[in-house]
């Protein structure tokens, strides 16, 4: 892998996805259960973090969970109940994109919680998880780091361009005022929850390509080393002209715009 | 847009990309429901023209549906039965990578299922589909050609590309020496689903990139042109010096490995 | 079987439910699936009715299915979707105690749908029914009739039975000021769908018990005579003392109230 | 309520039924939740005791969860995994008709699980069920004995009444040999999971009626005693001469074959 100090992106990031493939193999091969908790910042990075994981993964064997506000049924229940249906399965990868700590983050600093529920949260989390990973699965739970004016920056790249508009929430907009309190919020949940068996990994993603390479190398050496390559399916050329797509019935192909 | 002769696919991608997301918003603001369903060749690349359709829009607008085999309970339900709950809500688009269809393809050719499945298949779609038309789902088909020698081209390129290779299933294998049969199953689906109501769109996925534009572009032309454009939300530079991350607890972040 | 001019209830339920077990199982062995459909007046008893035939059934092999007011993102759906996932899979029966009918009963009465809704639904519901008899799935289509009289009397039994007051709700009261518009709305419900492949059986509920012995008796007559008897398993008395409950550790049964 | 030595079955059940709509009123209208685990002896009448507890009940506030084997895509995740979605929301009651204790049952003795997921679960449970209680949700945990003359009886009652026959699977009949090994394995589970904050109730169930009554009688004593009647709706008698079915269009009812 590249050597301190420098990094070609593209060139890197594939030669990591490719030892995410021999992992997921792994995976399957051994049935284990993998779950990985990516918070932080608003702006972070957090589904580019988790796309770039799952690009050339097979779909069938990762799943990723963004979860949106509770309905009124789900607020009925059991806070941890509604996130337990999408926990891994033997064989899987699955990705919280956010997860049940945004009681200790967005829902506490935008008080959209009780101070009851929260402290209830606090109180239950680390339990809930030593109990998932005493069962044997594999927690990995990432807290992605920005700085404010790196957060400003890509707010108002929301803003102007047309394309990520739609991601400016009004959330978003009172979230920019507060981000000493979410510093103070993440500081009393790593508190909390930072166990030697379910610790926090915190990433700078200032840069976040930068960001990416090091969630994705900090994962894979968790990882035993010894993963199985590929067997090479058995594949010949074909005899004979390769066929031309042919069109008796209608409709034929589009014609080009272009 | 691009004018006829000439593109350039960053470019062009994005205008599209900018266009969807304003049909995004109109789909929102009148409760319509969108249905793409997106068949084809193996290799002819399904995923990655949902894909670079998805790729900036709202996660909570748009699901791709990719069911798997059919599980023993649901290889004992009507056959359309499984497809149902995904079936697109008020304001969401949703697209089926590979669809009911796999009925007159894949398990007709490869012989997955009975003559009398597939005969019961043909007669139900086009009442399925007229259904769900009639109840104003927007339905879109798209039905992606490549001739075999891309074809033959591309299945290399999964033998020899490590982060490629677990596409390179079994029954691709054997679909491979198929490629006429698979053309006749496409005609005679074309022959009974191309409807009115419901048709079929065909485009040539020789040229991936090109393919893409062209469907994306096709599928545009189908919505108002009178598209409403993201208000901007207020936005003033904050004041004071922005904050830095700063670290009380543990743990810190992790040190870059480059 | 009972003749005509008398019966005892309990005798007749009992000797109906053995013939209902037996199919059951040939509904398992053969892979069947059916559909019962329950409509009727408020007051009826079709709960009642229901509750008869599966009262010794294995409760693995059927379900009721009894739906509340669609969610808001039910209500943005196709209007029979929800209902899809509940439809009987190989080996099963399925009771939809009231069911997709109710948008041409009590919301066409109570005007719960608009015109355009109701109109959808009536050109709709025979071309879904059409298609599930085609699959194969056993229909069966009862509506319960009772006099007003007979209502009446059930609605003040209702209000004067604590142990059925909560079944008198605010539509239940409306509804009984609209028995006319009710007979007129099943009417016109049956003129559109009462089918040869569909039809619809009305049993008259005056007398409750005599209403669920024939329809019991009518859905008997619809399956195969040449039922299997269970198969005796091998089952010889214990040898020794049978052993008493003992009780080591805490806590104990806990002492009769009586 | 019935005294000492005394009851009469139908007239003392109803009394029970009436408060235990009132507790369901209650329930509703503070948003509680109850979860009620039946667990015993095989044929001891875990079934019949839930549906006494239900028979008059508002089927909307109360469901019956009663899981059969574990797919194995359950069988690959964490072991309660498959039971939380059917954990109570605000305002319902929840029985499990066996629950998660199976575990610690039948999959013990009949060693249908491994020594260490039967030790994860003994570790576990008392832990997970800390967390619904600490939750708010109320938990009763009924264990329902019988003598294996007792058992024997039924046993034998359901091999010859053909309308009981499905119910005695192989397992019962191994089972059956293994009075004592389920004795001890009571005695066990009692032993770690009998907690101050969730303990259990056995009850003795060698007579049913008896045994109905007794565990009625101790849920409804864990509530409140302060509980609302129902408030009586407007309902006067209806002016003019009641309505009779009349039937313009077909199908007419069928003929009553009594």
């Amino acid at each position: 892998m590249a050597k301190k100090g420098k990094f070609d992106y593209d060139d890197e990031l594939r030669r990591l996805q490719i030892e995410l493939n021999r992992i997921a193999q792994w995976v399957q091969e051994n049935g284990k259960r993998v779950l990985v908790i990516v918070e932080g910042r608003d702006t972070a990075g957090k589904g580019g973090a988790i796309s770039s994981i799952k690009m050339h993964m097979n779909a069938r064997w990762c799943r990723t969970v963004a979860l949106g506000k509770p309905s009124e049924q789900e607020s009925g229940q059991w806070y941890f109940q509604r996130f337990m249906p999408h926990l891994p399965s033997a064989g899987e990868f699955v990705f919280f994109d956010r997860s049940w700590y945004n009681r200790a983050g967005v829902e506490k600093v935008m008080e959209f919680c009780t101070p009851s529920q929260y402290k209830a949260f606090m109180a239950q989390v680390p339990i809930v998880e030593k109990l998932l990973v005493d069962d044997g699965i594999l927690l990995f739970k990432y807290w992605l780091t920005v700085d404010q004016e790196q957060q400003e920056k890509r707010f108002k790249e929301r803003l102007d361009d047309p394309l990520k508009q739609w991601k400016l929430s009004p959330v978003d907009l009172k979230s920019r005022e507060k981000y000493a309190e979410y510093t103070k919020a993440r500081e009393a949940m790593l508190k909390i929850s930072h166990k030697r068996n379910a610790p926090w990994t915190l990433v700078d993603f200032n840069n976040q390509k930068l960001g990416r390479l090091n969630l994705i190398r900090h994962f894979i050496e968790h990882f035993p080393k010894d993963r199985p390559a590929f067997s090479q399916p058995a594949f010949k050329a074909m005899a004979g002209k390769p066929l031309k797509e042919s069109y008796k019935v209608k409709p034929k192909p589009i014609k080009s715009y272009y």
